[in-house]
């Protein structure tokens, strides 16, 4: 019902579109989704961010992590939402001054929550849980908006991460052909 | 009385250290800032970010827009707590895809309001206002947490823009001696 909800906000506000479209990739898809317009929509932003909270609050972890860009305001809200510590990984070092690539307050051998909006293969996941492990963080499990089922999460699975994803592309294209 | 419960616990988790430094200028300080940690304190980056909107909330704008890293959970905060729409400006443009370097939904000539934790020169807000104008969009105003008053005030407001801090390094220097 929530979900049902959700959908036909993302669906409204352009964050999803049906119809014809050829992907980076090259690849044809009948979806198209484009998460980083819900910065412009507050309201919608924190009830995704709460939806995908619910998803994952049993977990035990001690900072999220939100893949930069798009994922970065939906950690926020789960961070200050459910006062939950956060870690930014920048998507580039930094020129000068410390190169760290993760910043915020942590100890070694913490668990992080990685947060993403929608894994396909699960690369930039992985890039992130390797910065993570090079400070010496551990990766708990990961967050998605958005599985668009085309490996990533297998890719998780078998290095040991579990994937909790808010939908499935299965679950938009289904919702599509009620619409 | 507010401003002095906020500098006690920015001094507290050690976003403001008082010391010998030398800044990546080369140039000496008493003073260290690093609002960067904010984001494993999301009860104070919630009291900041509700600090700040207080100064600005009486301004027009459409749109509010951080500087990376740094400042984008704090705009995301007063975003999702003040449901005034947010636009990210990414620190890159793309290398596939749209090449735009803002964010968001938005219509030509809207206003937005620059949300920066620390202006030296304002360099970097500089360009955040001329990627928001290459995107055909005007900035009203430019808020910041720490002013370090080292000419990035006047250079803002000489092109025309208002410029609201929460702290200035005066404040931060007479808070330190008493702390």
């Amino acid at each position: 019902m929530q979900k049902q909800h959700l959908l036909k906000q993302l669906h409204h506000l352009g964050a999803i579109k049906y119809g014809d479209f050829t992907l980076k990739s090259g690849a044809k898809s009948s979806i198209y989704i484009d998460l980083r317009v819900l910065v412009s929509y507050p309201e919608t932003l924190r009830e995704i961010s709460l939806a995908l909270w619910e998803k994952v609050s049993a977990l035990k972890f001690d900072h999220l992590c939100g893949v930069p860009y798009t994922a970065l305001p939906i950690a926020t809200c789960m961070s200050i939402d459910n006062k939950k510590p956060m870690l930014m990984r920048r998507k580039e070092a930094k020129s000068h001054g410390t190169k760290q690539l993760i910043e915020g307050h942590f100890q070694p051998q913490q668990h992080c929550l990685i947060i993403e909006d929608v894994i396909t293969t699960a690369g930039s996941v992985m890039e992130t849980i390797k910065d993570l492990a090079d400070a010496d963080l551990k990766t708990t499990a990961v967050a998605v908006i958005v599985d668009r089922e085309q490996g990533g999460k297998q890719t998780l699975e078998q290095a040991g991460y579990q994937v909790f994803s808010l939908f499935t592309l299965s679950e938009l294209t289904a919702w599509g052909k009620t619409a």
